[in-house]
This record gives structure tokens, C-alpha cells and sequence, in this order.
């Protein structure tokens, strides 16, 4: 044992990295780099982590979300020093924003030597800001005990601090001193004793801790429910496994429909399907069934719906009973909250409903079947007008794709439109399907890769659904299939840019060339091209029949496969108005039951 | 005038970009996105400016970097909010340490939406942290004129803030409520009037104000030179026009020896070259020589220089005369400064020089002699080493770019191995040539964008030499070239990995498998298929002859142009041994003179 920097450093670096190990953590995403060697030797040795080494620290990072979502535990990240780290900015605020458990490490200069102009030296105090939950600048490594009691009390408050409600990313920056690993190390470095000086803390241990809120003010929401008959519950995007069951289980004691979005979790799954309602985004639409079905109370759980139509509906009156249940703090842009209950939406509304057992509620019967007359008339006039409709609508694609997909498959879909898309024209059932999309910030970057960092770890089809534009933002994430050897399916809508646009007020306000250079933003790319060049196969169908055959060919194939699909993003816009108008003819009876 | 906030928002954004324009920003960078309309209908539409519509926003900000240090003044970079903000601070961090000014401005949500779970939102308050120089969050536009000249006032101070030494970027942040547009609004938006409200500042005003030492210190400098007759003057990355004179006047009366980085202004130009050293990354490594040449004295402008021997070679003897000259914080990792001068460099040399214009130093011809001597040793043993080894070997690929570029062309070249092979085999002459590269932060990522933003406002030859992960990190960046019909020449090193690794310690010290997973990270990348992506020419030659002609066309040919060297990261390391042996078996006569 001597002053030797190298084994100070890989003594730290083992000890943190075994600590993440016995912690949970079992994927790591390295990107390569030399200030970050130390740690990166350690994960890439560690008999319980598998690593993925990945080149694009942006891509590289949604990767590592892809993954913790998924598997629903944190993954660690690793980074050089520089503009490296900055470039996993994004993928932390999404972390944040959706509340995925992400263990950011980013290798640092010691501290004589930062802000003093020294190679790949940048500012990583606080690099990521208040979007990281918890940020500790570690000592430099020394051959001290102490320091590696607190490398493996740091790998266990990470673990912890990004798992604990609301889940998030943290940052632990690490500097190094050269020389960098043990002078005159050679191989093969036996880390293996480092790594057996683990605590022995077991798993278990790491199990979230969950809100509970106080008694009293779930027997006032018991209360209130069992006095309203007209009320509703929204379920937003989530991701807790154990929320449909609680939901349901309020639905069926309180006699209200449950709104489902598409990232509820409760749109697809084989728990009571009987109380969900999920084509709200059409007949939501329709002014007269809003009014009719204005609620007196509201409970909401998860994020903000992705449906514009159901926040419209909410936004209607301000003043009625509207209570939100949240771990973290509430989601509620639009002021509308009446009470905000801080706790765990699963327990909170296990609690709630088990509250509401003994009490007899009933004659709630017409106001849910008024909820279903809707939902079913919106579903019928969309199958219809879907099926004698043959151009490639965007709308049916989302549709198309959901209906082929098999038990357990992930669907995962980009923002602005696929996922509006799929809110409005994909109807769930009881296969146990996931969709998940990023958003927590809903930004078009980062897409391919969160959906690659899911199929990575995912035995069961991945299938992606983005735009043109998502897909190119992102066209480096596409390595990690070439690299890994990825099984997933990617289906390109290809507008040839911003297809969402067209529906702003702006399509119409500006002129058209202007319009087009700012917002349409026709790149021109070859969607073939870009699937050759990271090895994936490629198909183009022109038609409906060839799509389905393609796509299906795709989930059996291995590796990537890239299915575009080109549509227009002029005529789409008018493809939903005929179909919203087809959904609105076919309301008026549900309205007219004049509940 | 009434209470519409669109009218609100594109009265304020219209009375902000004039000023700019006014202020002298000529170009700007957008990233589409809704929330920004206001600002980007009035970039788009102001006469005076050039925009430049671009998808990622990375991509988008390393872009802007690239023409901001090519045309020396600001440029505007402008996006949505959300992760589409957070895309750019790779490039606001590189931006800051390498002293370019580039004015960011975000789009945003309104106070009252913000941190309430609304689409889209993210924490943009402080986005950049410590690494913008300036940063103001702007009120919500309101029909009020004492906000019309705020958002004036405030382009004012971004751009003098972005100017003002030491250069770097600002970062605005701009909330709009919603409708983004005067309401019923149809085109053509009459635009002409809001802008014709300048202020009418001169935009000689903006001519940057420099920072001068006070004339005792200036005093002392001269004092000391003129008693020390071993000093050298060390220029490392520099961006200022006037910095070659000010550096060859002292240079002159100094009779000093200038070591000049190839980022320095220094190595190529038709000022007075007679003392310009740059081989003496080569000779330097030869420790007789190095010994032998050990300054008494060393004034050092600019960033940390590129050479490692050179560093090594200043901290030899830490204890000597060691004067920084510069405008902001001093450069030195190795705290070797035993003067910091806090002053313009080209200013405070230029004073320097003429305050010893009368005083006569003599007697130090023998020292610039030996200096001189290596120099030319150094250059004749590389210039043959290379002549005779015909091996597709990186530092000749280098030589071979060099010697080809036309008056007034641009060499960008990349981190990690291709500006340490500029540095060690790029011999400067009276060529008006410029060479950059993003050295304030070293960063592998942006190097395309940066150096596609040079060439879009450059009439000569751009030719960018990067190595092929680099060239894979910022792939997107190739989609300005097809989108703007840029005229560039890409040559790529493909080594399929990371080849600068190959020269660490690590490299002997881990196991090839844990080595190549970890740090060669081959990627197996078709550089053609990437090329054909975004509609560029290619080429592969084989041998150096083929090499020379396919850049010569390249040079020619518009549009991007992609030139693949096939190159051995193994070889690679042996082939620079045995150059850096030629040399040193060619210096030892110098270092036999004994000075």
C-alpha cells in the first residue's frame, strides 16, 4: 500500500462499482473515454454487471433510460470528462421529468486542475442542475478506508435517492488523478478480491420506500366518492406495475369509468377491462357528449394525459371537485387541483377503495353506461371509417401496428404525433402489451435509442413507431442495434418533416414558403439509406396489405428492421377531420341519452 | 392595440431581433419548434439576416459555433423549449472554453405553467449553469412599450456581453403565452414596420472594447526581457486577427523564439516568419535536445498549446520566469505562471514590443540559432520519413491535406489524434490558411457541425480531417451540408475506433479483450454508406496518389465531398515511434552546439 494514485483509484472505483452491484444496479451504459478508466474497468469487470459500451453519450444515455424503464430499476451511465457529460443532459431532464431511476457517473479532473484550462476540463459541479435529484462531487481517491466506506455508502444513497418517489436521475461526478490505473499494472488487474469486500446489504433492502398519505385524508376522499355519483377517474402516463390493480379496484366501488391513456398502463392488460374507457380523445371532441358527460369530481393519477380534447374537457369547469394523487409534486398545469393528495397512487387508491368496500354505492349503472355508449360508438365509427379508408393515414398505422403485436410486446412510440396517434386510434385489450414514450419532456430526440435501451433487455418483441424527423434526430442511437445485436422493429412514418405543425394555428398564419422553411422542414433523407448504414433491414410497403406482411416478417426477423412508411403530411391533417366527423355523427345517440 | 398576446409576442420578438441585426448579428441558426414562432417568424423574415434552418439542435449549435469562429461575431441559435434546449449546451460549453460568441436563445413556457407538469416544460432558468457568460430570463410579453425597449436593451447587452473579452455565449430565455400569433393573423404578417423602430446604434458601437494592462506592469515585462537573453514566447489557441503582428513585433525586438500551436494564427501567414518555431512537438520529445533548449524566461498567449512534450517541457522547471498574458482567467493547469498579465494579448504585446523598440538587445542570435536548428532538423527527418514510407499512415494524411489547401482555405480538424498529427507533422509557410478545431473543451462531438458552420459563410476551400468515431458522433451534422448546399471536404481516418487510446497507458495495461471493449470500440461504420445518406460524393483511395487526387477533386466538387483514409490504429503507434526515433537520431548535432 503506497501513495500510488492508480490503486487508490481502482480500489475506489471497485469498491463504489461492487457496492451498485450488491445494490441492484445490473446494466451499465460505458461510454468510452480515459479520464472515466477506473470505473469503466470495474464495471467491465464486475462478475454481476453487464455492460454496454455505446459511442454517443446523448444516444448512449437514452439507451440507459430505455433500459431503466423497461426493467423498472435504475442503470448507471458512465462518461468521460468534457463536453461528453454535457451531452447526457437531455436524457437526465426526461429522466427526471418521467421519473425514471438513472445513476449518472461522470469521470472529472481532481480539482487543481479544473477551471485552469486544462484539457477536456469543463464545469461539472452541478452539470446537470436541479434536473439531477441528488449530485455529489466524490474526493479524489486516496488509499484511506474511510474514503471507501463512503465510495460504497455513495453507491448505496444513489440507488436509494433515484428510487426513492418520484424516481429520478442522479449525478456523481469522480475525479481522478494520473496516473490513472496502478503503476506498472499488467494484465490480467485482479479485481476480483476488490469486489468481494461487499456490505453484504441484501436486494431486499433496496425496495422502494412508498408515500402514504394520512388516514384522515383518505376517508375524505372515501367520503366525497361515496356522496358524488357523477365523477371520473384519469389515469395519465405511469408506471408503477401494481396501478391498474388499484385503479380497477376503485373503479368497481365507486362506479366510475376509468379514462385510460395509452401510458397509463391500463389501456392494455388483463386485469377488469370492464370500467376503462380509452377512445375519449375522439368523442371528447364532439361539444355536445362533453357537456353531457361532465363529471362532478375527478380523481386523477399519473402525468398529464397526452389527449388535448380530455384536458379541454377538465379545463371546462374549474371549480368542480378535482383531486390528484401524486408521490411527487402534482402535475397539474392548468390549476385545477381542489386537493392534492401526496402519496402513492397504487396504495392511496388501494386504501381509498378498500375504505369504500362496506359502503352500498349505488345507481351509478347510467351514468358509466352513458361513458360506454360513447366510448363504443367513437371505437365503431373509427374501425369503420379506418377499414374503408386505404391511403396510408397515419392514424391506421399506429392501429395497424397495435393490432399485429403479441403478447408481452412493447410498443414505444415517438412524440408530437405517433403518440397522439396512437391516444386516438389504438384501442386496448386484454394482451399484456407495454407502451411506453418519453414523456416526461416530450422532446423528439433520444427516441430510437429509449426504444432500443427497452428491446436490449426485453425477450418479447420492441416494436417503435416515430416520424421522419425523430427518427433522423436520433439516427446515431441506431448503433446500439449494430452493436449489441438488438432485436427490434422501428416502423418510420415518413411525412418528410414536421408533421405535427400542420395542425398549429401557425399553418395557417404564416405564408407558405415561410411555413415550410421554419416548420415543415422537408430534409429529404433516405430512410433506405440510413438503414444500411447501421446494417438493419429495410422494407418499404405501399400498401396496407404489404405493411402487415412486412411488419410481421420484422418481428420474427432478428436485429433491426426498419418498415417505412410514406404519408403525407398535408393530407393527414384532413384525414382526422373526416374521421372526428365521422366519430361526431356517430355521438348524438349516446348525447341524446341525456344523462 | 388591445390585450392579444400574439400581437404581444411578435411585437417583442420583432423589437429584439432588429436589435440584433442593428447590433450586427448577421446570421442565425433555427431549430423548429412551435413555442418559438414568434422569434423565428421574425429571424425569418428580417432583411437583414441569413437563417439557417436546421433539425438538431446539437447539431444546430455546434453549426452556429463553427461560423461564429469563422466570421469573429455572433451568431444567434435559436430553439424550442424542452430537451431541444438542452441540446445545446455540448456546444454552449465548448463555446465558453474555447471563446466564441454565440447568442442562445430558448423558447419557453410562461411562469405559471412552468414546474407543473406541462408538456414540454422543463427547467430552463439557468439551463447552462456557470457556462453561459450571461443569462436573463425575459418577462412575458405584454402590449407595453417600456417591454419593446427591454427586448431591445437586452439584445444590446447580449451581443456586447457575448463580445466582450473574454468572447463566449449568452443564453435568453423567452416566454410566450398562447396564441403565439396575433389572433386571425393571415399572411403576409406585415413585419416591415416592427423593425423599422431601431434605434438606429451604429454598429461600429459593437466593436468590442479590449482589455489593457496598466503601464507599470507593461514595464516590468519589457524590464525583464530586455535582461533575459533565453526567453521564448509560446502561442497557444488563439482566435484574434491581430495577434500575428503583435506576437512577430515582440518576437523581433525580443530576439526570442515564437513556438506557435497550430490553433495559434501563428504557423501559416505572410506575417514575419523568420522565428517561427513549429516542429517542436518532434523535438521536443528528444530529452537532450529539450534539456539543452530550457528557457530562462517563457511568455505564453492563448489556451494551454496542443503539444504535449511542449508542456512537459515548460514544467521541467517550474520555478523560472513565467508570464500569461491574457483577458481572462489564466490558462495553466500546471500553475506554472509567475506573472499573470490580465490583458488583450495582441494589445499588451504590441506595447511591450514598443517599449523596447529603442533599447538594443544584442547577443542572441546563438539562442534563436539552436532554436532554429532543431527546428529545421526536426522538419528535414519527418519530411523524409514520411517521403519514404508509403503506408496509409495517419501523420502523413495530415502533411498530404496541408500541403494541398489553396490560399485562404480553412483546415478544421478534429480532436484526439488528428490535431496532435497537425501539430507534429504540419509544417507552416506564408499560406494564408486557417486552422481550427474545438479546443476549449476537447470534445470529439459537434466537429462536423463546426466545421460545416465554417464553410457556410466561407467563399474558400473547407477541409475538415477527423477521425472516424468523431466523424460518427455528430453524423447529423452532414444534413446541413444537403440541406444548405454547403461546399465542404470531409476526410475521415477510419481506424474503426478510438484511436488515441492505442497511445495511453491502458492500452499495455489491460487485456486486449477489456481494452478493445472499453477503448478501441470498433464500430464497423461504412463511412460510403454514410456518405450516400446525406447525398455526399465519396471516395476511398488506396495509396497516397489516389489521395491527392481525390481531394484535389473534392476541393473542387460541389457540395460535401467525403474522402475515407483507410488507416491501422495498431501500426499507427509504431509508425509514430519510429518517426519520433528518426528524430531524435537527426537532432542530436543541434543539441551538440551546447548552448
Amino acid at each position: 500500500m503506497t501513495a500510488d494514485p492508480g490503486f487508490a483509484n481502482l480500489t475506489t472505483a471497485c469498491a463504489f462499482v461492487d457496492q451498485l452491484a450488491v445494490s441492484g444496479v445490473r446494466q451499465a451504459v460505458i461510454c468510452p473515454g480515459s479520464r472515466s478508466t477506473p470505473i469503466a474497468v470495474s464495471l467491465a469487470t464486475h462478475p454481476k454487471l453487464r455492460v454496454w459500451v455505446h459511442i454517443d453519450e446523448r444516444a448512449a444515455a437514452f439507451f440507459a433510460l430505455g433500459m431503466a424503464r423497461k426493467l423498472r430499476e435504475p442503470v448507471a451511465i458512465l462518461s468521460t470528462s468534457g463536453t461528453a457529460a454535457a451531452n447526457i443532459l437531455p436524457a437526465v431532464v426526461e429522466a427526471q421529468l418521467s421519473r425514471i431511476p438513472l445513476i449518472v457517473l461522470t469521470a472529472d479532473r481532481p480539482p487543481e486542475l479544473r477551471d485552469w484550462g486544462a484539457a477536456q476540463t469543463i464545469d461539472q459541479i452541478r452539470l446537470f442542475g436541479e434536473h439531477a435529484k441528488w449530485f455529489a462531487d466524490m474526493p479524489v481517491p486516496m488509499i484511506d478506508d474511510a474514503l471507501v466506506r463512503h465510495a460504497r455508502a455513495v453507491a448505496v444513497r444513489a440507488v436509494q435517492s433515484a428510487r426513492a418517489d418520484p424516481q429520478g436521475p442522479v449525478h456523481l461526478n469522480f475525479p481522478f488523478r494520473e496516473p490513472l490505473l496502478p503503476a506498472g499494472s499488467r494484465p490480467p488487474l485482479h479485481l476480483q478480491p476488490l469486489f468481494e469486500e461487499g456490505r453484504g446489504s441484501d436486494v431486499a433492502d433496496n425496495e422502494p420506500s412508498r408515500l402514504v398519505a394520512a388516514g384522515g385524508v383518505l376517508d375524505a376522499l372515501a367520503s366525497q366518492i361515496s356522496r358524488v355519483p357523477r365523477g371520473i377517474i384519469v389515469c395519465g402516463p405511469a408506471q408503477g406495475k401494481d396501478l391498474a390493480p388499484a385503479v380497477t379496484a376503485l373503479g368497481a366501488v365507486s362506479g366510475y369509468p376509468i379514462l385510460a391513456d395509452p401510458l397509463s398502463t391500463l389501456r392494455f392488460g388483463a386485469h377488469d377491462r370492464s370500467r376503462i374507457i380509452d377512445a375519449y380523445d375522439p368523442f371528447l371532441r364532439d361539444t355536445l357528449t362533453a357537456d353531457a358527460l361532465q363529471p362532478d369530481m375527478v380523481i386523477r393519477v399519473g402525468a398529464i394525459p397526452t389527449s388535448k380534447p380530455l384536458q379541454q374537457f377538465l379545463l371546462a369547469r374549474p371549480d368542480r371537485t378535482h383531486a390528484i394523487v401524486d408521490a411527487g409534486a402534482p402535475r397539474d398545469p392548468n390549476h385545477l387541483a381542489s386537493t392534492v393528495i401526496h402519496g402513492d397512487p397504487a396504495v392511496t387508491l388501494t386504501a381509498v377503495a378498500e375504505r369504500l368496500q362496506g359502503s352500498e354505492i349505488t345507481g351509478r349503472e347510467e351514468w358509466m353506461h352513458a361513458w360506454t355508449l360513447a366510448d363504443r360508438a367513437a371505437k365503431t365509427a373509427i374501425s369503420h371509417a379506418l377499414s374503408v379508408n386505404d391511403d396510408l393515414f397515419e392514424g391506421r398505422a399506429v392501429a395497424e401496428v397495435a393490432t399485429l403485436l403479441p403478447e408481452g410486446a412493447t410498443l414505444a412510440v415517438g412524440n408530437s404525433m405517433p403518440i397522439r396517434d396512437v391516444d386516438a386510434f389504438v384501442r386496448g385489450d386484454s394482451r399484456r402489451l407495454r407502451i411506453v414514450s418519453n414523456r416526461g419532456a416530450n422532446g423528439i430526440d433520444g427516441v430510437v435509442s429509449t426504444a432500443l435501451g427497452a428491446a436490449a433487455v426485453s425477450d418479447e418483441p420492441v416494436v417503435l413507431v416515430v416520424g421522419d424527423l425523430s427518427f433522423l434526430h436520433d439516427l446515431n442511437g441506431m448503433l446500439a442495434a449494430k452493436l449489441f445485436d438488438i432485436n427490434a422493429t422501428v416502423v418510420v412514418l415518413n411525412n418528410d418533416g414536421g408533421g405535427i405543425f400542420s395542425f398549429l394555428p401557425q399553418a395557417e398564419q404564416l405564408e407558405s414558403p415561410v411555413f415550410e422553411a421554419l416548420f415543415g422542414t422537408p430534409t429529404g433523407v433516405n430512410i433506405g439509406a440510413a438503414a444500411r448504414l447501421f446494417a438493419a433491414s429495410y422494407a418499404r410497403p405501399g400498401d396496407w396489405h404489404a405493411f402487415r406482411r412486412d411488419l410481421c416478417r420484422a418481428l420474427h426477423a432478428p436485429g433491426l428492421s426498419i418498415v417505412e412508411l410514406e404519408t403525407d403530411r398535408h393530407q393527414n391533417v384532413e384525414q382526422h377531420r373526416i374521421i372526428w366527423a365521422a366519430v361526431a355523427a356517430a355521438l348524438h345517440p349516446a348525447a341524446a341519452v341525456g344523462v
